[in-house]
């Protein structure tokens, strides 16, 4: 099976600590050649971490012309995606991206507009929740509820004190609602891929707490093009756990996602499915290997479902309607 | 102590299930005197379960006209209210009509009107929910959970087989929104209690049962002047039973209200406290009687309030905004 060598753009939390195990787990399909970061302390430090001989650089366009690797991995703030997404291209690389696809849907319509500017690459959005297998165990088991009332998405996050709070990028977020965006296209990916296309959100955004220079606490109405509506609220200022919760009620019963246990509550009885595990960010990464290896666009990388998710976002935050 | 001889219009589950066995036990303050229906049999067979020589009419205006009255119950359809109050204002006599104030806002409008005409008269809007101790409870306790980030109302209301979905003015409303409106203006009187006045709501509605000609599901945001936010949601079209819920998370801990019970959820605690029972109808004939007697406009029976309850409804049915 041939290796892909990739080179890694960034050596923050997502670089190490999402997308480096998951590579470490499928060294069958890749081999990190390469880490690129402006810290360059950062990025041997996080090279130490890897198998021996791997290179590192101080700007991602000497690591595209170095001819160590053949695609890219760009895990950075956001609101860089646009320019390393475009010079990844320029240099003929394929390229996944962690999610969100951009710091707001000027810049993700602008992301776009390279992809079909370069219709032959391939730009994978590694959105982790679209590969959340209870997306499949809900959609299998949604028809036992009957006709869909509402669903209801509850997120308490205690955010204040993680290692996502002391990132400067996130302290004073350039990207949309900050914490909003950046946690917030996990929750709508998830929404969209049991219920498919939004059709109109409504949104009230608050800031409680001062970790963030943005809002961290919505709660938003989603309604499908399906006709099904619900809420989604999340907070991320609450200095408190709390759990959460995503139920949707229907005309004859209730499923009820609790951890791994997919609940279907129904004629007063409670029936309970295991989701089965995977790990999301290998989902990713053997999506993507396969998508370069075929040049077939992976559904679940599509940077247009990616914009989708931030323009919900977006469109709650600002009070904007969606364009669709 | 004088009692209020109380006639009653309607013959229906407001006034025989909710208003008599109140106006029973205020034996003290009220004596009824005389019932009005246009179904005479029905107004009869209520007066059969009062005590003996309760005159029945079958029409309002003969009952006003008797001499056997001093006040006036309306609980009958709501798009009747205008000119049942109008009538009643017109011969004089002070009102306590069972809510919502009017079948939608601009009804609403045209019974404040009254109100402004009518300046010496009383209208009570007998809105069972402003006297939920539990209002008070939480007020009390509110503080003990710091700034707070959102507050989360959901209620399922099962209500296909219920008595409600039986009469035929619920079977084909004429009020806005059908049951969203019928049982909304206790929900968002509740909720309007605890937080005071709505700035603004969003809200997308549906339709899932065959019950009732009208909407049956709901999911609302609303966002109070004093910047709390929060979302109400509710259905009454699903066949099963499922817990109702009232949640308020804060910075520092979380207000659960289950039944009676107020639970304070702090630093890893649970403190319950018990919320302590009254009879709201009660309390409403209570405060109607001393607002007759002491020729005082009550504030929790204030037509203002009733409206203020109707137009969040009806602005979230019909997409508009609050026009505060």
């Amino acid at each position: 099976m041939k290796k892909l060598r990739i080179g890694i753009i960034g050596s923050g939390i997502a670089a190490r600590e999402l997308h480096f195990p998951a590579l470490k787990r499928l060294e069958n399909l890749y081999q990190i050649t390469a880490i690129s970061s402006p810290h360059i302390d950062h990025a041997n430090e996080f090279a130490s971490l890897c198998e021996k001989g791997v290179k590192t650089f101080d700007d991602h366009l000497k690591m595209m012309k170095s001819g160590l690797i053949d695609v890219v991995d760009i895990a950075i703030p956001v609101n860089f995606n646009y320019q390393t997404i475009k010079d990844a291209f320029d240099n003929g690389f394929d390229v996944i991206c962690e999610k969100p696809i951009a710091e707001n849907v000027q810049s993700a319509k602008q992301v776009i507009e390279l992809c079909t500017k370069n219709p032959e690459k391939i730009l994978y959005i590694a959105e982790s929740q679209r590969h959340d297998p209870a997306i499949e165990s809900i959609k299998k088991m949604i028809s036992k509820i009957g006709k869909v009332a509402f669903f209801e998405y509850k997120l308490i996050l205690q955010t204040k004190g993680s290692k996502y709070a002391q990132t400067e990028w996130r302290k004073s977020p350039k990207h949309v609602g900050g914490f909003l965006s950046d946690g917030g296209v996990h929750h709508v990916a998830f929404l969209n891929g049991i219920f498919g296309h939004a059709e109109s959100v409504q949104a009230f955004v608050g800031q409680l707490s001062g970790f963030t220079d943005s809002y961290d606490t919505m709660v938003m109405n989603i309604k499908y093009e399906n006709g099904v509506f619900g809420n989604y609220s999340v907070s991320y200022a609450l200095d408190l756990q709390a759990e959460n919760e995503f139920i949707i009620y229907g005309m004859e019963g209730i499923l009820k996602l609790e951890g791994s246990k997919l609940k279907l509550i129904k004629e007063n009885k409670i029936y309970e499915f295991e989701v089965p595990y995977v790990n999301f960010f290998e989902e990713e990464f053997k999506d993507f290997y396969n998508s370069v290896l075929t040049r077939s666009k992976s559904k679940l990388g599509d940077p247009f479902l990616a914009l989708e998710d931030l323009e919900m976002i977006e469109s709650g935050v600002e009070g904007k309607r969606l364009m669709n």
